[in-house]
């Protein structure tokens, strides 16, 4: 029987713990996909305790403990802060099972070297052990991030955004970590939500384009391209609902353009049109920048009502949606790269149904441009635990190459999750020293290790091309 | 090398064993589903053989002799009750890998305590062995209830059922299970079957409620859950070939059940809107009597007409339907909640594609109610297999938390199916061994073994509310 | 740690190996689907080098390359041979994890007998290795498939064909193999595609029935299979996108083949009623011909317009579907089997998230025909790999009897994927091996090895009926 969260956590055999610890757990981080705030960072932020840093705002955890029956005054609302954390604390022995409890210990274990498994019990041990540790300079955002050796943030970001902390992070010479901002622009893309023509206006008062036609909101959304990549941005990312493929003019997009700015009804066809229209709009300007374009496929948002009235959204609400997706997928990489427009991609789902219908369609349009163009994107959200990795990675090995894969990302909010790419890079190890334990790979430790530290590092530093 | 089914069956490790041996094997049952005829309990039914409690009415069997040629008299025809079960034997030994071979064998061991496998050389031996037993009276219905630890029994009842049987064996002391009613309306809800109309007929005879309007439809279904409440029923349950969720007023509701009267054609919209509101309505009234809600989502049933038009429902020609579920779901539980109208409820999916849909979507609405008011429930019929109960444990852990989950039913119509809680047992304390082996859960085995206790047992009987 | 592809290859313990070396190894092979060239066979071709005989037309190996940047000058293009080999040569490294990896060097010793492992290193000596064998006699066409111990191949062939090919071989007293046609009118099915009117003219012509009508269609359709029939064609086979199932009546058909005949436009309704129809036409008249319908499900085709553009069909741009497959499939088999002109059917689906449905979709139409008379078919194309061929088979398992299973088939276009079969036949014997040593199946080797024969040949040779 192995102890929980050793050495060898999640590395199962001699080859694994060898790749794990002989390639993969040196290498930097490359973190090119992520939600942290550029302000906290360039601010240096420090956290006052272990509540803020760990429960304000993260939804995982707020759902597991709604489903404990704990009140929401204990979870997102107006309780103290050691109170909230107490009750966290007595949630955790009931997540065994659940990517949470080796998250947390890990985290505990990583940032703050204990090995005290966290219960009611431990809670006021644990409570002064990290809060005094947070007061800490160590444990500033900077600090965070460079002892967690990242080499590479990329944030995600609003075309309107000013960027101004992203600037203000160049401008510290002692900070060595590139963070890079990422172009989102779902917002323009949405123009059925309720805050569509005010995103407008603040898009045209940042740009000081007049938008009275989608003509002007392309050119808006070039100008904002343009601005983030001088500032360094070489990713956009969009997150999608069901991914629209429904062949549309400028024409028309321009119509329904015009109707939504309107205040008319947008069917949802016309909607899709739209989508389609403007998505392979953005493809194409990626392609001309040589940016690398990120699909999130699959969440289906804000599904209660109810907490949606009181909390807003990402608040734990979203899950998985299910839908129809290789006739879209094909037909939306066919129409960028029938004219040479396709940029390099990575394609994320939601939903491990999809994993055959992705890895396979990126297939179809791999080509002599460089290794991996079209990416399997790795088990993301609620599929980030070791089974929806491991699944992720078996399909990408199975229907593609897993050697050409650019790997893990954090996709948090949080200041902690680095421990992410430490988890992923054992189940990297798992996976493919399983094979070699088992016969099915040679026992070539130098060809594998290459491999993995490609998966780990090198493969993202080379497809994304951030200088 | 394991003996086939010894002590440690399905435990593959110590820590698997401790757990099962120590911690779950002795906890009560309880049997919150089942096929189980009332009847059957309350006259304390014996069998006159083995093919009586086997072989009558088991569409398993049935479909898996059909697979091997065997010709339907023998099957579910006229042959003579011998001959079917040398048949049944002669088909065992080709059914290694599928559940019916562990079924089969772990059934003639708990019950007829012998070790023998089945086939056609050994027939005649378990014939005649299991037939004795069969006389003793340790095999009446009650006894086999009693013997097995049983301490909750729910049937499935339809709304015009006067609870008899229940009554009757509520009546008998000396009985200490359990058996109460489940509220099952499909035929109120289903109203573009043939014998929709016939159906109403009856309700409104049971209740003497006139039934010409929605309106007397809804009070009188309201009047049968009342009597069901007195009668100590505190679940639901409804067979749903694909959840409709198409939003629809009071009024709309009416028009579609005036025209289902008057024998008009109903579009396959309205259906959908009909079945939208009344069970909406349902949800509404079981949050107001504090009962579940059980929803068994995605059988497609009597496929096949040729057998259909000879043998009737549920004979073995029923399968698993495939359609997209996210967005009604989440649709409907948003629409009973937003009104504080959510009962409790349960959610099966007869097809795995399913899984990460429901066990996120219950995250979606759990509240603070309790523990797991929301619940994914366990792997269904074709889904009630080893890698079937895996994955939705497996799903359900990574998903949601595992430690809240009500756990198995027998969903049976055999007396003889105890066993399938054992099997569950093993299987849950394999998985959850598992991790401690892999060093992935710590060695706390009473942490883990009060979990596994409220799975099997503890966690029902609180969510359930059954006095 | 197991040494790379040795004797005991995926066969992790000792019932695995028991099973693979006692009773599946030396079974023949009966490859009841390829793509074989029959004039390739008959002409007992051989190969100038190893490139001709790996490389040219094998879209998986292209494919590979493509991910990895190689120039298509050297994959599909006018690169020398030598330089393609090299190409794939340092590909092949980069293919760990993927079943690239193992069918190279498994064809690399079964044929080549080398234990080398190619890659930029190696590409020299196995450059000249492999071709001085491929000079000998040993490597013709007919040698490799009497070497491979292969009793029957059914190759892929269009109704329209004379099946010269196949009377030259079976004209070939030496040759013992039975070569036979399969029956696949794909182009007669596709109505919107380009070259349907063609199509019918070249079917007119062959036929010498002036096509004028559907009724026409159906009789040179008839005609043709009996034409096969009459050559010992026994198998047809359709390629199917999703599989349709639109109620139709012959009137319908007609005018909807009238409309194409004519130029004018189809509805996408109108092409699925066409298919429908045409399809359960197909089915009546091989059920007549006491013959096997395949039906392989879920490719979507020639995703890259710019490619097809270059290269045509079947050059690594195609990928898997997604679809809802339930309704249609048991209403299609239903359509057949309540006339009982069922006729014996395997159903390939390439997305396994149709695995659950069609398993159990087989299940409502087995009958006291015979064994297994409606087959799940073997994981298929990118589904042929080792998790794939494990979930097909463990599907099998649970929701059908893997007992009845017809087993593997290679649908290669290549003479030496023969190893498939014993890669399959490795993973079976894993399969089966791994119940008995967890207790799972009793460990009676005789009636495990049985099991496990018939399931490599003995199902398959009862199955076909082809003598």
């Amino acid at each position: 029987m192995k102890p929980f969260i050793d050495d060898n956590f999640i590395l199962p055999n001699e080859s694994a713990q060898i790749l794990y610890h002989e390639h993969a757990k040196h290498m930097p981080i490359y973190d090119y996909h992520c939600h942290l705030s550029p302000k906290e960072i360039a601010e240096n932020k420090s956290f006052k305790n272990i509540t803020e840093i760990w429960l304000y705002g993260d939804h995982y955890k707020w759902r597991a403990m709604r489903s404990l029956g704990i009140p929401e005054e204990l979870i997102s609302g107006n309780g103290e802060d050691y109170d909230k954390f107490k009750s966290w604390a007595k949630a955790v022995p009931h997540t065994i099972g659940n990517p949470l409890y080796h998250w947390t210990h890990l985290e505990l274990k990583r940032y703050f070297d204990t090995d005290l498994l966290l219960s009611e019990k431990t809670a006021d041990e644990i409570w002064e052990h990290t809060n005094e540790l947070l007061q800490s300079p160590q444990f500033s955002t900077k600090k965070i991030i460079e002892n967690s050796n990242v080499k590479v943030i990329c944030t995600t970001d609003d075309p309107t955004d000013d960027l101004q902390y992203h600037h203000a992070i160049k401008d510290d010479k002692q900070f060595q970590t590139k963070v890079l901002p990422t172009f989102r622009p779902d917002k323009a893309v949405e123009l059925t939500r309720p805050d569509f023509n005010d995103y407008i206006e603040k898009l045209s008062s940042v740009t000081e384009i007049e938008i009275s036609s989608y003509e002007h909101l392309l050119a808006a959304i070039d100008n904002r391209a343009h601005y983030f990549h001088e500032a360094g941005c070489r990713l956009s990312d969009h997150g999608i609902q069901t991914l629209p493929y429904e062949p549309c003019t400028f024409e028309e997009a321009a119509n329904i353009f015009l109707k939504a700015r309107q205040g008319l009804t947008v069917t949802e066809q016309e909607e899709m049109k739209y989508k389609t229209y403007t998505l392979l709009f953005l493809g194409r300007l990626y392609a001309s920048l040589g940016w690398t374009m990120q699909l999130h496929i699959g969440a289906i948002r804000n599904n209660n009502e109810r907490m949606f009235a009181k909390l807003g959204p990402d608040t734990g609400f979203d899950s998985i949606h299910d839908f129809s997706l290789a006739r879209q997928l094909n037909g939306f990489l066919n129409e960028l790269d029938k004219t040479n427009e396709l940029p390099k991609m990575i394609i994320y789902t939601l939903n491990p149904i999809h994993n055959y219908v992705i890895a396979t369609a990126c297939g179809n349009f791999q080509s002599g441009a460089g290794k991996g163009k079209i990416q399997f994107g790795s088990g993301w959200w609620f599929v980030d635990q070791k089974e929806g990795m491991l699944q992720q990675m078996t399909d990408l090995a199975n229907l593609g190459l897993l050697s050409t894969f650019v790997g893990m990302l954090t996709d948090s909010r949080s200041f902690l999750s680095y421990t992410r790419h430490e988890y992923f890079r054992r189940v990297l190890c798992q996976l493919v020293g399983g094979w070699v334990e088992k016969g099915e790979a040679p026992a070539d430790y130098e060809l594998l290790g290459s491999m993995i530290k490609d998966i780990c590092y090198n493969n993202a530093n080379s497809y994304f091309q951030i200088k």
